[in-house]
């Protein structure tokens, strides 16, 4: 099968706020091939990504994603990894390539499991694709009370676990911090699994993330998530060593594997987080899976958007029964819900799995493109470089 | 001074070839506040770095680089800092943001040279700037007969250093890579200093770069630059370990100085080389050149375009005296040399510095900007949110 064409739909809700919510806009990428097409979802923002695959040639390291990827062949998961090399090398010096690669790397396995009538997880090389106990990505309330009443309207949707994050923590004082966390665990009770993102908020202050522990320790936090910048190795390392129960956890700013693997053997983390719709795809992160699996550390997706991306993001360890939590957006935007016909709903036991259709097992919705679909126009030097496809 | 506009002019060579010569384009910045403006350059693809600078909002953590920028206050260096760090926040998830912040940054240290009519490396504090010697970046030739010839041409122009690179090095057997670099050892003859640059070829097999240390060390090379994939860290810190007289050289990939500082800490690396075009700007870049000096390794600046990069790019390392060596492009193509009216020539020994005068001391060619600038425009939604400026 022969790449014929890439197409980029950059939707969109009416109004984009603030908030630390990644399921208010979407880049999908359409991939055809041999009279298939496959979908992907490219996460971080639609403008840049669309220009790293358009934009004109700097120099031989420094190519358009595009360059790479129109024309090649693809009939196996090895293509698909040669064509990542290709872009990673091609494109070094486009720093946005990788992110706008990670969703036409998602679309190929789309494509190629529906050409041998396969799910992604059994091309990956998995038997099965185990059940997983998702949990609820909640914002922390403005206040105490506002986090307890969040939690508990999760728990009342059938959540047995959820992430708390972003919202006020991290801004205050550790006292604040720690009348939200106690909120959380209230709201979850003894049995619930209580996880907290603090989304980065420590850039590299190793002192201002320490003064937190006790609070997570005595909440029970099962992991404490992001406390500091992506690339903050050492901070990590430092904190990881000051952890008595609560782990750390981080990946989800990982645009290669590399960045996910100094997470793990640098960085000290005890549960390393995957989007796919980053790292580079589907074939990165199931490398990192890998890597986690041999170092006893717990591989868990990072999902924000559509059920698009979470099916993508679950297949990378479908097959790995023992890492049984999963990223599950629990109150994404009317565009991330409308993009896909089908949903990866909870089944009677709460729990969710990659599913058993082939490729990613996803409909899309033509309706809910053409619904939320930015008009984007691109031209240089006279020439239009990208105009918003049909769907 | 208030920031009132920020200027993006795409600049580009009619004609651009996959050849490894970062000067075939540029993405000049020029930045207005207080009633007066700084100039700075972006390294790598401009059509991405400009939709980093101009995109929708995708939600708080993945803002337009714009949001942080216009409308700041800038008397001081620490207004800088203050910046990059709501740039880095902001724009956590807009992976190509770090490219584009880094022209701005740098027009920003200009600026504010010009204010204060200091150069900048006295506002980084330092009392002096120490001269350098230059090296040729060169393409290794398409045979060693090609290659002595280009190393014997940048003797001949004075140069005492070369580097060479690219080209077919890596891509052949061990035995016909140390043809080219006995080869280039005999050009520059038993003093002169060589260097070279692999860009990445041997990905992460540490196998096939270790076959080539020998050869190096034989053509007594200082340094080996960058065998590998820019977050290679593990197998750089493997080949540092089998190098005996040769030192690992890398960073040029830094897109922020956690990046380079890694390199240093896992990567065993003996130079460090930054651009200030992706780092993040002069402050980063500093940064690192504090860290190295505390750490044994030598800082190099990564320059390939103008001299607007090149003054910028020394300005880190200006006083300290004990760092000689600067690239310095050797064959920049005409817009590259067109774009500022003086230029960063070598003196009656051959060494070049940052200059004296305020700012990064580098005046821009209105007509070569004229005759290079590229049309781009870019729509979203209906509005125009990029239009070429004019100069």
């Amino acid at each position: 099968m022969k790449i014929d064409a890439v197409d980029f739909f950059y939707l969109s809700m009416p109004e984009v706020t603030t908030e630390a919510d990644g399921s208010q806009d979407a880049l999908l990428v359409r991939v055809a091939a041999g009279g298939l097409v496959g979908f992907g979802e490219c996460e971080a923002a639609p403008l840049p990504s669309i220009a790293a695959f358009v934009c004109p040639m700097s120099h031989g390291a420094c190519q358009p994603v595009s360059a790479s990827v129109l024309g090649r062949v693809i009939n196996g998961p090895q293509d698909i990894a040669a064509i990542a090399a290709d872009v990673a090398y091609n494109s070094m010096d486009v720093l946005q390539a990788a992110h706008t690669w990670s969703g036409i790397e998602m679309a190929l396995w789309d494509l190629l499991g529906k050409a041998r009538g396969e799910p992604v997880w059994r091309l990956l090389g998995y038997p099965a694709s185990h059940p997983k106990t998702p949990y609820a990505s909640l914002l922390f309330g403005d206040s105490a009370q506002e986090t307890l009443a969040r939690g508990q309207d999760a728990l009342r949707r059938g959540f047995k676990a959820a992430k708390f994050g972003w919202g006020p923590i991290g801004r205050g004082t550790p006292a604040q911090d720690a009348d939200h966390l106690f909120a959380a665990r209230e709201a979850l009770g003894p049995d619930g699994i209580l996880l907290v993102d603090m989304g980065q908020i420590f850039g590299e202050d190793l002192a201002r993330a320490s003064a937190r522990l006790d609070a997570l320790e005595q909440a029970r936090a099962l992991w404490l998530e992001e406390p500091f910048h992506a690339h903050a190795l050492q901070q990590y390392g430092e904190l990881a060593k000051r952890c008595k129960s609560v782990k750390l956890a981080g990946g989800e700013g990982a645009h290669n594997a590399a960045m996910a693997e100094h997470l793990i053997d640098y960085g000290g983390i005890g549960f390393v987080q995957i989007d796919c719709g980053r790292i580079g795809g589907i074939g990165p992160a199931k490398q990192v899976a890998d890597y986690a699996l041999a170092r006893g550390v717990t591989y868990v997706n990072h999902t924000f958007t559509s059920h698009l991306a979470l099916s993508a993001s679950l297949q990378p360890y479908a097959g790995l029964a023992a890492y049984t939590i999963c990223e599950y957006p629990a109150a994404p935007k009317a565009l991330a819900v409308a993009m896909t016909q089908n949903h990866l709903t909870p089944d009677a036991m709460g729990l969710v799995r990659a599913p058993a259709a082939p490729g990613l097992g996803m409909e899309i919705s033509a309706a809910a493109v053409q619904q939320y679909q930015v008009a984007v126009e691109i031209r240089v030097a006279g020439r239009t470089l990208y105009a918003s496809p049909l769907f």
